[in-house]
């Protein structure tokens, strides 16, 4: 998906949502594991990501299932996740789907991460984690029509450990007398690469076609967490126009209202995640339903700021 | 597995051999996928480790499958991953087996990553990114007998990306006049919370039988790439105790004898992995045999260490 599709999605849908697919067997509503006990073919998890899925699509515009979830059940959970992906490919091809799997390794190592998540799985993104540096992160790049989100300031009490240490040295050029802070480097950094790969295909399609980079449709998004309150001003100023995937509003305690005032650009610019909130809702037979409402409830709150 | 059971298997063994297995169907034997086309049965990611396995086990004492490999055949890949697991600590129950998943993520979601390395698959230990610091990694600690091996100072190019971050501030009390780099924060922060885990564990166990910290046998490794050469020495002062996990040694170039020189310890404290040098060291029905020379020949170099 490129980003102008992306975006097309947000305002036909006023909506910026993303549900977290964080299907865990001990949360979801009894009749579907009592049904599973009885039943061997019946898939629980598959079974509640589908009726989730079938009752918030209209209210949200992107999917993440975090891979630990999945890798908890074993084979069964990655047959789930591999038929949860199929299904939302087929029913909704409006929707982005975000593995959520914070990969992260050596080169080649990478580049089979990359193969498997944007080849075989065909995903529109995957969560990768930035520690390893460039040749952990650029082999996830350059596939058409498929992003990168790379872990930049998260929204977990440990993303103060290290994510906001300040170098010593300031970045060429700087304005800022204050040291470059982590995760200012990582989305610094990464930019870079992201232009050498984007500049290599347009350079490669161009010699077809004549696109221009943007026209790629690829390249990094990046994950801020809702928590982080005003850091999104100094995110914006060094990434302006990237998308940002926005987790921490609702059970962790963000605010959308803080996340849009500092976070949104001229093409909304924020994906914003919510996980428990919506899929454990409720716990009864109507578990889908409440689903919907609170994801419309969300949705409705996201067409004010997009006015 | 306790440190002392793992420094007893290396004495006994003369060896501190970990055989990586990064199993790539692109590069086993045909005779192999051969086979595998013909009968469905036929399983050739785990046929193959299995003989890898036998060839090599008298000369290793750990075994560290990849998870990107397995993960890149899906369903198949994880039941292969599986079967290889259940196989070694089966057949080889003295064989230390690391999953190398580089996994991470907010405290509720890591905490399911362990559950589901230590408790379901059973393995040792498990490779770590530090990124989203103190609460995406101490769920993987507390679990008696198993390991976190966080990654410091990775043998790949990007490890100059970030891990050498300087910061602006001296750690208190520090001797050094430079800043601390980032890998060094990661080692010394991660002691910190491994202390505060297994003070808790052994109060726990102690109030039923006084047994002291170190007796629980469990806590953080790190991962130190062999191309680092005269880092080991600056890990050393860090981490005089830690197991180090080193990749890079043969296919990336690292040399056994300068890791041996700057990291080991007076428990050996190392833990040298080798991958495609060993596992695809032949490609003909001989594979396996070849796999197994080529890991005594590199114990016979490690012996020669131990002295």
């Amino acid at each position: 998906m490129t980003r102008q599709q992306l975006f097309e999605n947000i305002r036909r849908k006023q909506s910026f949502l993303c549900v977290g697919l964080d299907t865990d067997l001990r949360k979801v509503p009894v009749h579907l594991t009592d049904k599973a006990r009885r039943d061997k073919n019946f898939d629980p998890i598959f079974e509640f990501n589908r009726a989730i899925i079938d009752a918030t699509a209209p209210y949200c515009i992107a999917y993440k299932p975090n891979l630990a979830f999945y890798e908890a059940h074993g084979v069964m959970g990655w047959m789930a996740f591999e038929k949860t992906v199929k299904y939302i490919r087929q029913r909704y091809p409006d929707q982005f789907i975000i593995a959520d799997a914070k990969r992260g390794d050596i080169g080649n190592t990478s580049k089979l991460y990359a193969r498997t998540f944007f080849e075989e799985l065909d995903v529109d993104a995957v969560t990768v984690a930035p520690y390893m540096g460039e040749d952990s992160v650029t082999p996830f790049l350059g596939y058409k029509g498929k992003w990168v989100i790379l872990l930049a300031l998260t929204s977990n009490k440990g993303s103060h450990d290290f994510q906001l240490m300040e170098a010593q040295t300031l970045p060429a050029g700087a304005a800022q007398q204050t040291g470059e802070k982590l995760f200012e480097r990582v989305i610094r950094k990464s930019q870079e690469w992201e232009r050498t790969v984007l500049e290599t295909m347009a350079g490669e399609a161009g010699s077809e076609n004549g696109s221009a980079p943007a026209a790629v449709g690829s390249g990094m998004m990046y994950v801020v967490g809702a928590t982080q309150g005003s850091a999104f001003a100094d995110i914006r100023r060094l990434a302006p126009d990237h998308f940002l995937l926005v987790p921490g509003v609702g059970a962790q305690g963000g605010s959308l209202e803080e996340v849009c005032r500092y976070g949104m650009n001229a093409q909304c610019g924020l994906i914003v995640n919510s996980s428990r909130a919506i899929i454990y809702a409720d716990a009864t037979e109507q578990f889908a339903d409440v689903a919907g409402q609170k994801a419309r409830e969300v949705q409705q709150q996201m067409a004010a700021f997009l006015r």
